[in-house]
């Protein structure tokens, strides 16, 4: 078992990546920082005739990778109660592979994978950032992916994670179930 | 009282839209269509000493424009059980600008006007979409804006939102609404 | 096709019951109101050895009641952001049921009912209203009924509902799907 | 400031009740139990001219109890995805008194505490049980009352909590802040 880390955010050493570190401390991990690579935002074509067009952008590439693991993690800011735009913008780009004659199987490899969403927040996202997990899971429901946990983290300041214990010591449950897969 | 709609989909003429027409039909409003401008996703730079850099796109004068109207329409289809990528990267930049020297009375402008939600989608949206509207009702109550109501429809290839009922029921009568408040 | 609502409302004549009535009016439709009826909290026996006790109360005579049916209205008036207690302890009991040797088919037979739920509210129930239906969800999920549709209602003192507009015209639309399928 | 728990669960030692004495251990705290006082449902009569009759019953004595304390901590297992019919009746009757002449200052009371909320579920709490804590949220709001934070834990047998070990530390975290704010 293999993991990809996913990452949403646009600071960098953010507080989501420093408790995303603590839960994949010491595991080989595939890291994919969303922010260093050209993601168009979907053109919806699902009904055109002419289906969706090709993009020339790093889209593909990241899809290629993220299809080689087992677990993926999203570790995503909360921004305004929700996944960042530029994860988002990624996700919205999956309606296309799913028509995608390039991926005929990509609903199926989904299927396949167990997935993890670590997602700090400064305003209240124990209770404020509820929504976005449940996106996560209609998300996950859609293609088949295991919604197997998820992380919520307090913080506002760069560094000021490390004051949520609730969230520490969850990650560190999380590396451990994650060294016990990948072992 | 006067209304901004702010498109946030991908496709011309597509169910969202069509189902936004319906409620601001025959009443002046102010259009703007995300997809044809380019707005960058934030560089979080909130905590940097440096501050945000200058954006060079379309995303300020956007802000111009809306900050003119009492009642903004947020017209979103539903992607994976959210806005629209492009309407969060405009939505993220929010943190920008409530730091920007150029609006220092960016909350409080929006904390005098009341918005309104059209959301169409095709995988049961009157249940899979109520994260969605939870997440508006948070980021409206942050700068303060009014949330005064939403429209969820059910729609998937082009012109399927005629058949819900509700939906273009309730389309007319938030067109009622905008009408005597436009008056 | 035949239906039945389950009221959980404790005060006669209310709003929630009267916009159910709109749905189902001219149709056949069995009445349960549960505040005539005795139901005791659950005493939870799931993991016991001795196994749930017989309760004289009124419970699984409503159960009888439902089973005939095909379709179950469940009509609630919000009572600080959920259903009443009412309903909720007859919902409680279901776990009972689903163990009860005298009801060895309760999942299957409520796996092959279609469920609406009526719910009316005094405070922002389009808002507030929502994780009772995402409940309600995993209420039918869990035993396999299909959840085909919710209206959500406006109103605080007894007639207000008659100035909600959306919910006077849902359940128009519902009475009308009610009197296709029954007929 | 002192601390009353309140039980919503019906079996005695549950793993929710397990959870919440790990939260309060070596704290003096007054434990109400529902299960063992009558609390009749609300006969809604807010709107009624002869207003809310007397009713005979344990509820007032309960609520003379828990207006001593500072600090209130919800303890109910997840039934159905949400709190128990038992202590969902307890809470539907504060509509009550809130009208009650003999409580005047019922919500200036409730708007100076601080509010937990510990619930334990064994299907899929972590996503499940996610709309119920958003109910708490709606209820606390509504009367002032500082919801300070809430422990989700997953158990289906008696016992299963001591697997949860993200619950059993968030417990003993929460103990650590109430024995600082109770002594």
């Amino acid at each position: 078992m293999t993991i990809a880390v996913i990452y949403g955010g646009n600071r960098p050493n953010g507080n989501t990546e420093s408790l995303t570190k603590l839960a994949t401390q010491g595991l080989v991990v595939e890291e994919i920082y969303l922010k260093d690579y050209l993601i168009e935002p979907i053109i919806d074509k699902r009904h055109a005739e002419e289906g969706f067009p090709e993009i020339n952008d790093d889209y593909d590439s990241i899809i290629d990778r993220i299809l080689l693991h087992d677990i993926l993690i999203f570790s995503t800011p909360i921004y305004w109660y929700s996944m960042t735009g530029t994860m988002k913008n990624f996700i919205d780009r999956w309606s296309q592979t799913l028509k995608d004659a390039k991926y005929p199987d990509f609903k199926n490899q989904m299927s396949q994978k167990r997935a993890y969403v670590v997602a700090v927040g400064g305003d209240k996202p124990y209770m404020k950032g509820l929504p976005l997990i449940q996106q996560f899971q209609h998300i996950f429901d859609f293609v088949g992916t295991t919604f197997d946990g998820y992380i919520i983290g307090e913080g506002n300041k760069p560094g000021e994670i490390v004051q949520d214990m609730n969230a520490l010591f969850a990650a560190e449950q999380l590396r451990k179930k994650l060294q016990n897969a990948s072992s």
